[in-house]
């Protein structure tokens, strides 16, 4: 997406939608430039190409989709089209002989540990993620120095529009994380947060808020080289220790450089009143163990397809948590925002533990807001939603 | 490179190097964070690994390296070690039975119009280009709206070390394109350019200067869809027509959109004395094209491993770039600075492009710098050498 077309991508993806019937493909948006192959057609169908002129076997494996084979044509290339997929973007690897890829004909998406293949399915009349002809914040990249970690770790950090100008203005902050696999690119590069803010903002939906976007995996300083994203995605118990090791060492990082950092380097307003998190999936567990931990930092919280880390059991709201949810008033009084979403369409495992989180903290009168994506699997489409509906609710 | 352990990464390579001896193999510091290849040893030799368990071919192509095979290993694994590689960041692919992909134990860095693989060999006591505790400028994603080309474009800009608190200060700008089939990310992913700013900054040599890098391909507003970076790759006389055609349209675009939008957006020095451009290899061809043509709005051009675009033929300095070089003094009044580049090791037809313009220029008496990298190709290690050379000469 290094151009855009003028009108919203978005838009740009409903015209063309209304324009096309079933099998008049156009090559995605989310392609480098000038790769004819991903291509879709109005029903959301994806045409796969990939040249492997000397494979025996090829296959395209969308991960929360179709697992398919391709069909080998006369000139060495491989094509297959899916079966419709619904709006939003889809991760997708290519198996050559049982070597898996990413498409060379995709732009490429930190997820699952690795850069991978994704095709984004527009979602007609959904313009709110897209480009559009309205004030723009700014991404930046920033380096930050981590005691607990030893390193130099690397953020991005949106500006709302009016930064530069507006000198003398301070801004609340959310720290906004990816999921399992991913990176601090996620939210930008998949989620289009920058665009969903912008669009919010604008239109007087949304407070200018500064949003930091880290990056997720931390290891203690001088701890061996083993636990990285690769190993988290061992069997679930192994997981979850290291995603809970992960999670205290990224604690530290976080309320010990990098929330630091931001307040030194950004015009921020530096109490928690004005201080938000929020997570997709890993990201909304490593949320929960931060905030719900350090409730003098933080008075907005976000789980995004993912909360509790309560590993599958009902929450306890007079011990879990140390406890913080015993007294739903005190609570109220410190968390004006305790937020959760689940797509409908998510795994019963993952619309399960958010559920019954929703159902344990109304049992216990903890005020919340609780938020279903209609059709919308464990995947991007789904926290693009969440973003677009918890942001108005911060910081009032 | 999510997180960088203290002390520069350069200088840990160079611990590496100097603590391991040959055949002692780490992982390079470009992979994903976790995976244990390809991964190198004190001489530059590279190891690469790929699962691939029902392939029947697998060869890994270095671009500017070694093209060899892998051989197979019991556990369904393809393995090889290269010969030495020389210091720098090597673009390369693995082909499995024909299909050619980027490896997913690397990074990914856009080149050859794909998300490409690339291992970095460090030079061992180079630490210019490395993270160090020096003060940080700030990379800032910008879109901007151009209508040459119709669309909204995508930016990098470096901002140096200050720039949020020093508000009253105006800075000189720095133009710098990528090579062709990359993208505006090359010169901050593979370059480090950042780096390279923020160490000659802190040591007092250079001035502190925004960074302006933009995605170098354009396309007019209404033009059909068919000239992509992949297109570009054709038969030297189509790509030299491509090129031609996308410089226009580039320069329309940098000249009635960017810098307007830049200038507006960042407190730049905008005359035409703080403004520079430098571009590598295609990049380069456009530096040239486009401040030869535009002497009211650039007073220093860096051409590194490209420059001319004279399609092989003599520089005739009477009358090519509409005669700015027919009369020296005139122009050496004009231009601060005009500085070429080129690695020993590049391939001669490039070297010669390069030698016979500094030749031309020469014989023409016609002032300007002209730098050789020795031992390296067409490659970022020459870029890098030619950018920590070419900033320090900037706005005396």
């Amino acid at each position: 997406m290094k151009q855009v077309v003028f009108a919203s991508a978005m838009l740009l993806g409903a015209a063309i939608c209304s324009a096309q019937g079933p099998g008049d493909f156009t090559p995605a948006e989310t392609n480098v430039w000038g790769a004819e192959y991903p291509r879709l057609d109005a029903t959301g169908r994806v045409e796969i190409r990939i040249k492997a002129p000397d494979a025996a076997k090829a296959r395209v494996n969308f991960w929360s989709g179709p697992k398919v084979d391709l069909q080998k044509q006369a000139d060495g290339t491989w094509t297959v089209v899916t079966p419709p997929l619904v709006p939003g973007l889809h991760y997708y690897t290519v198996v050559v002989d049982g070597a898996e890829f990413a498409d060379p004909g995709s732009q490429a998406f930190f997820g699952g540990g690795r850069h991978a293949s994704a095709v984004e399915v527009p979602e007609p009349g959904a313009d709110y993620y897209g480009i559009k002809d309205v004030p723009h914040g700014q991404v930046r990249e920033v380096w930050y120095a981590s005691k607990p970690t030893g390193g130099w770790r690397h953020a991005l950090v949106y500006l709302p529009p009016g930064y530069d100008t507006s000198t003398r203005t301070r801004y609340p902050v959310l720290y906004l994380q990816h999921g399992g696999g991913e990176d601090e690119t996620g939210w930008i590069r998949q989620g289009r947060a920058n665009f969903i803010l912008d669009n919010l903002i604008a239109a007087g939906k949304a407070k200018p808020t500064i949003v930091v976007m880290a990056y997720g995996y931390a290891r203690r300083a001088g701890a061996p080289a083993a636990s990285g994203p690769s190993t988290a995605a061992a069997d679930p118990e192994a997981r979850r220790r290291v995603m809970q090791e992960m999670a205290s060492t990224f604690q530290a990082d976080m309320t010990e450089a990098l929330i630091p950092f931001v307040d030194a380097t950004f015009r921020t307003i530096a109490d928690r009143e004005h201080r938000a998190m929020a997570g997709l999936s890993m990201g909304g567990f490593q949320t929960f163990q931060i905030t719900l931990n350090r409730l003098d930092l933080f008075s907005h919280i976000g789980g995004f397809s993912g909360a509790g880390g309560l590993n599958g059991r009902a929450l306890d709201p007079k011990v879990d948590f140390n406890g913080v949810f015993a007294d739903p008033k005190a609570f109220a009084k410190k968390v004006r925002l305790l937020w959760l979403g689940i797509g409908t369409a998510e795994p019963e495992r993952m619309r399960e533990g958010i559920r019954s989180l929703h159902k344990a903290l109304t049992d216990a009168g903890v005020d919340h807001v609780y938020y279903e994506s209609p059709g919308t699997d464990h995947e991007w489409q789904t926290w693009r939603r969440d973003l677009h509906d918890f942001v108005p609710r911060l910081f009032h």
